[in-house]
């Protein structure tokens, strides 16, 4: 299969990035970093979570976010919704597209949501049909599609499985998440094999974690299996909660350098995503993990010094 | 192409990961970190640079080193030799293989060497040689084939150009060397599918650098064109000279945990190579740069910590 001509980034850095990130960061700079993802020509960004603050006290801010970016036409701004009450806040701030969740793994959706796969899509069903009414675009994030940390291996069965799952209840889009990183690309193509089987290619994504550095070379895998839809966190925000110190989100900048270089089109200015990640490296006070990044902030610096 | 069943990694930690180290390592931590590193199963590494003290400081115990370390049997150890002094004391320290090189960028040879890129090469037809008639075994490393620091880009045919110099002073394996982790995979299979056709696909390596996060998924495209041999440094040890901060080398124990998904066979130990960049990073007092490294140390902390 030729490569794709062209792809969508989704940026998930203010929500999935900042999401467990233990100082509240101020909804200032949120909105700061929002925009200037935004304006650097992302057609979806992953904004906030509308999702209890005693579970995340991170995204209490959530409205007010919603409230104070700055809209750009041609972006579309995803918010988390685990539940009707989510969904209000969703619709009340004006949100363009719902994410609702969904493990591959029985192990780790009975450890973190103490139900079963079935039963946690199933609970999401009451809010699927309210935001269809609404008009609101829905996406399903389908998490250990590449491995759990509990139980390792997980079946290619199961993520075809949750899959259906998803679209029986509406989902728009699917994510198929390697949440900790331990997928490569031999697994990563059986995975997009299977489920395209089951659900069109063209509305399947691929979340990668970095957590092995096998990031980049599953999206080209995923690529090379006709994905187009790709989410990306802008300076590697996130981390990974299963092993500290470890990585996380695969770093926006790397992707975008990757797809420049293969000639596929993102309409993302990789210069101002450069630029927004060393903002909230900076904001954070911690160092810059986009591998493009800090590659293209040392040589602008070198510029500068030697002008 | 289907991907091939084995691989032979060629750990160049000890060579070019320490070649820039500003603070002279210790010749017993050298010697450790070979000795380390070839019972963990590399088949070669290469170890140390018979190379002018004032060129390179941190190279002036080559002879040591190879007189400390224990001959795996089956490990080669490979030197850099940049003339017929070099050669004498490869001879003398009984190296297994000797390792010349060249640039595919003129601008980079001129700058570097002060000559062309054919005069360069040329230059080494006495000390293969000399070592063709001692029995050495003669790798030729070629760099900047994917770009360079001083013209940019670097045209596919150059890289032919010195494919072939390479081969007619008799080069038995020549690395394709991506000097400063420029390339993408469509670059890098135009590459190799362009080389194949003047020099054995078995005996063409990969020497990529992660600087833009692009090694891993250049491995992956290389691996898909045939290739069955790569370089790697373990911890990522190296840097980038050319823009301070960025990273080097790609770390060999993300390379090894590709192949291990992939279910193709290196030969080499994982655990043992993590344990290897765990020491080397401590006795260097760095941040250990390999992502893989980095996810297993904290998985076995955590580990023992609930233990």
């Amino acid at each position: 299969m030729a490569l794709p001509a062209a792809v969508k980034i989704v940026e998930v850095g203010p929500r999935d990035g900042l999401q467990n990130e233990k100082d509240f960061v101020p909804t200032a700079t949120k909105i700061e970093l929002v925009n200037r993802l935004s304006a650097a020509g992302f057609p979806n960004v992953e904004t906030t979570s509308f999702v209890s603050p005693k579970w995340v006290p991170q995204m209490a801010d959530a409205a007010d976010v919603m409230a104070g970016i700055e809209r750009r036409p041609g972006t579309l701004y995803s918010v988390l919704t685990p539940n009707l009450r989510g969904l209000e806040g969703a619709l009340a701030a004006r949100a363009d597209e719902i994410v609702i969740f969904g493990a591959a793994s029985e192990a780790f959706s009975q450890k973190n949501i103490n139900c079963s796969i079935a039963e946690s899509i199933e609970r999401f069903r009451p809010v699927t049909e309210a935001a269809k009414q609404q008009g609101l675009r829905i996406r399903g994030s389908l998490s250990c599609a590449l491995g759990c940390p509990y139980q390792g291996d997980v079946p290619v069965s199961a993520v075809v499985d949750v899959v259906e799952r998803f679209a029986s209840i509406g989902c728009d889009e699917i994510d198929i998440a390697d949440t900790i990183g331990v997928g490569t690309p031999k697994r990563t193509r059986e995975v997009y094999e299977a489920v395209t089987r089951v659900f069109p290619r063209e509305r399947l994504s691929g979340h990668f974690h970095d957590t092995y550095g096998q990031a980049l070379a599953n999206i080209y895998a995923a690529l090379l299996e006709g994905i187009t839809i790709f989410h990306a966190s802008v300076a590697g925000l996130g981390g990974c909660p299963y092993a500290k110190g470890a990585t996380g989100n695969v770093a926006t900048e790397d992707v975008l350098y990757l797809m420049n270089g293969l000639g596929i089109d993102t309409g993302v200015d990789l210069n101002q995503v450069v630029a927004a990640g060393d903002f909230i490296s900076t904001a954070l006070g911690r160092q810059n993990a986009s591998r493009a990044g800090k590659a293209l902030l040392a040589k602008s610096r070198n510029e500068a010094a030697c002008a």
